[in-house]
């Protein structure tokens, strides 16, 4: 963990913005995968995280507002559980580490919930991700489970969604890490998609090489020749000459901050020369995307120029057809990009989703578009110096989609219908990389990797001829 | 999946036995890990992957056992759907695979329910293991949800277990590929387990080993050099010359059967002689135990009997005295061997525990022993042809419990407290394998693998020696 004045400036500076009443931060519970006592690796709630620090399930933390008391709950060991978990830290020490003097036992919180709520006082709560977590706020404040979203607090989730978006030098540390893990997972698939492997063993490899270096997977690993799927799961395909693979892949720090890169490779090692002209044009909307973005700049522009981008490119290909400018305002990129430009990124791959996605993009005058395409960015809000945000155009040569528009004769101005029949089965390609806005532009975060069609085919036969045992 | 047939059989059976009423299945949603759409890798309710075998999230049958007619709710693929997730099979699509013929759409299972409900007919559930499912449960029958749990249907819980707990020659396949893919596992593990490495390296590694082979761990690999603590979950340790691993880990087959297989390997490839003598007592123990496995039998027994041998191995060794039948009767095992021998194992690694370990393990009859070390014996009851458990004796040598114990002089007529201080950093042993009881005896299933001290070394130097890649 951070130091712990590092959880301590947090906290004051949450108990400052919120002035008055009780923050409730409840931790997560182990969250059962077929049965309670079977559970799936522990993730802690990142807004407990993020300001109490402390990684164990079955905890929870007050602040009082009014009077800057700051109290830990959770469990002593007992002798049950040493036998079960081994002799860990009392609650005590545990909260001693994130700076944080008072504690009690779990069991105790309802009562100081009660006696806060007879005096009347306010109780700030986030909405819950877990629902295991609503059950809890359902116990504690006697709220109906389904009342649980309308009750939460409107001024704690804008204070947290504030202080959370800029990265302190220490995060981006952090991030960068993450980044480096997430370049090893990358390596592992080059290194394993060889024609004849199947998805779900690329994925072993990527996964593998996560956690060989401390690491734990962000978010499910999405690694398909079906690219045009954008989060495709099922990972049974044998890799095939000719294959497009797309990796999108993240791996965490032990301290929780992740990574989210994406690479389109060639399986067989070459790009053949329709898919190098396609990785063209994502590249290049790519870099035109990164290249525009600094503080101030509205990301829902950055989205639109990289769509223009895409389109230039597709027009230039004659898949698209008219001015790149107008078939964007017509919408007529969606077909082949139906989704955002990018997210922030940080403790969670889309930091802070769980406290709704409008209070993290948007502002009370920047609203969400609600028409197709748009309605999927989930940043779209001017940019500020600490932000981190991924940067994942791609083109997607969806079939079924491709079909409707045609059926609808959609945008005939700017698609080129008969063109794309031959380009049907093309599948996808996305780039991804994670970046940070500086005080005077934006910088893609961890070391050099290889981004270019050129450049990802020297690291495939590179990783492909290596001897060492990646044990 | 199994042939639509079997799923039929199971359900008819089911309904026959249960005679009136609805019997609802709620299948698993996807789990939130740290927001909504950043699930956990999905993993369906097993009692409704055993009796409906659709393995895609968000699905619910209703059977009813006085027509006999069969629902499958779920949803079909949207626009949307299609461009995130890929072109799925309808729910049609997906029922008439398992053989039932009538679906609907799942936001029309509340009126079905209702209507029910207004008709006075009995609602049959099972105990929802995961709080999400309690949420729809409290949602779509109007119960309180701390109510839940006593609503459940007990008949519904004795037909499934009784159901369930006797595995068919197809399941019994399906466990044996588990296995083989946990001997892979365990293969992994004693080719990376060399000094200088991390614990979470192995698991790194056995993991992968896992999913290369198409499999996905049953739970989480308890990989440690704290072999006395029975579920460590820490795993940072640097593995050094003489520390024994416990490797607890087991693999999931794509139908979701699991393997459970520890073996506790020498770190640097050979043990030590008082390893050896301990690992020797296990081992016997082990062999003894499953030697006496047969229909009829009472697990109990079978535990009490492990017991004994492993009391009698620690009075030959002069680390307990007096007679080992009187040491176990009077509890004195348990400082050694605080847990339960085994347990049953199937589409979960305890399996059917989230419908309740009682009714499970134990009888009208034979009721749990509530003493220490006895109270966490999950399986007790006379065993039948078709069982599958686990036998899993082991020798803990528990710092803080030595301590107490010794403090409290408990079982002092049993234990030789003085030579027990040069063993207290001695660590744990474990030796795990799955067996199915059969007509007359017992066998261990898969294929034969390494299980004495001297066929471990022998894995170790075979699996260090490899110089192929394992991807």
């Amino acid at each position: 963990m951070f130091h712990a004045e590092v959880y301590r400036n947090r906290r004051r500076r949450l108990i400052s913005q919120i002035g008055s009443g009780l923050i409730l931060l409840p931790g997560h519970l182990d969250a059962p995968m077929n049965y309670v006592d079977n559970p799936y690796p522990f993730h802690q709630d990142t807004s407990f995280l993020y300001f109490v620090g402390l990684d164990q399930p079955g905890m929870a933390a007050v602040l009082d507002a009014d009077s800057g008391t700051e109290i830990v709950f959770g469990s002593d060991p007992t002798e049950d559980s040493i036998v079960w978990t081994g002799p860990l830290p009392t609650i005590r020490e545990q909260a001693e580490q994130v700076g944080i003097s008072s504690t009690m036992q779990i069991e105790q919180l309802p009562q100081i919930l009660r006696q806060a709520r007879q005096q009347g006082r306010m109780i700030h709560t986030l909405p819950p991700c877990r629902p295991e977590t609503a059950i809890q706020l359902h116990r504690l404040l006697d709220i109906p489970i389904d009342e649980i979203p309308n009750q939460c607090s409107e001024p704690l989730i804008r204070a947290v969604v504030e202080q959370r978006s800029i990265k302190s030098s220490d995060e981006i540390r952090q991030i960068e890490s993450a980044v480096e893990i997430t370049h090893a997972m990358q390596r592992a698939a080059a290194r394993v998609a060889r024609p004849g492997i199947r998805e779900y063993q690329v994925v072993a490899a990527v996964d593998h090489a996560c956690r060989w270096h401390g690491g734990m997977p962000g978010f499910i690993s999405i690694v398909t020749t079906h690219g045009e799927v954008l989060h495709n799961r099922v990972c049974t395909e044998t890799l095939q000459p000719g294959h497009l693979l797309v990796c999108d892949i993240g791996g965490e720090t032990p301290l929780h901050y992740t990574g989210d890169i994406t690479r389109t490779l060639p399986v067989g090692g070459r790009f053949t020369a329709r898919q190098k002209d396609i990785y063209a044009i994502v590249h290049r909307a790519q870099r035109a995307a990164i290249a525009a973005m600094k503080p101030g700049v509205e990301f829902r522009a950055v989205h639109r120029l990289a769509c223009v981008e895409l389109a230039r490119g597709m027009t230039a290909m004659e898949l698209m057809k008219g001015d790149p400018d107008q078939a964007v305002a017509a919408g007529a990129h969606t077909l082949f990009f139906p989704c955002g430009l990018g997210h922030m990124l940080g403790l969670d791959v889309h930091d802070m989703e769980g406290l709704g996605e409008d209070f993290v993009g948007y502002t009370d005058t920047i609203r969400r578009n609600p028409t197709f395409g748009w309605r999927s960015l989930r940043l779209a809000k001017a940019l500020q110096p600490g932000f981190v945000v991924t940067v994942e155009p791609g083109i997607y040569l969806i079939p079924d989609q491709i079909d409707r528009w045609q059926a609808r004769n959609q945008c005939r101005d700017f698609i080129n219908y008969d063109a794309l029949q031959a380009w049907r089965d093309f599948g996808g390609i996305r780039i991804e990389d994670v970046t940070v806005v500086t005080e005077s532009s934006c910088a893609i975060l961890g070391p050099a990797f290889p981004s270019t069609a050129q450049q990802l085919e020297e690291m495939i036969l590179s990783e492909q001829s290596r001897k060492d045992s990646p044990y």
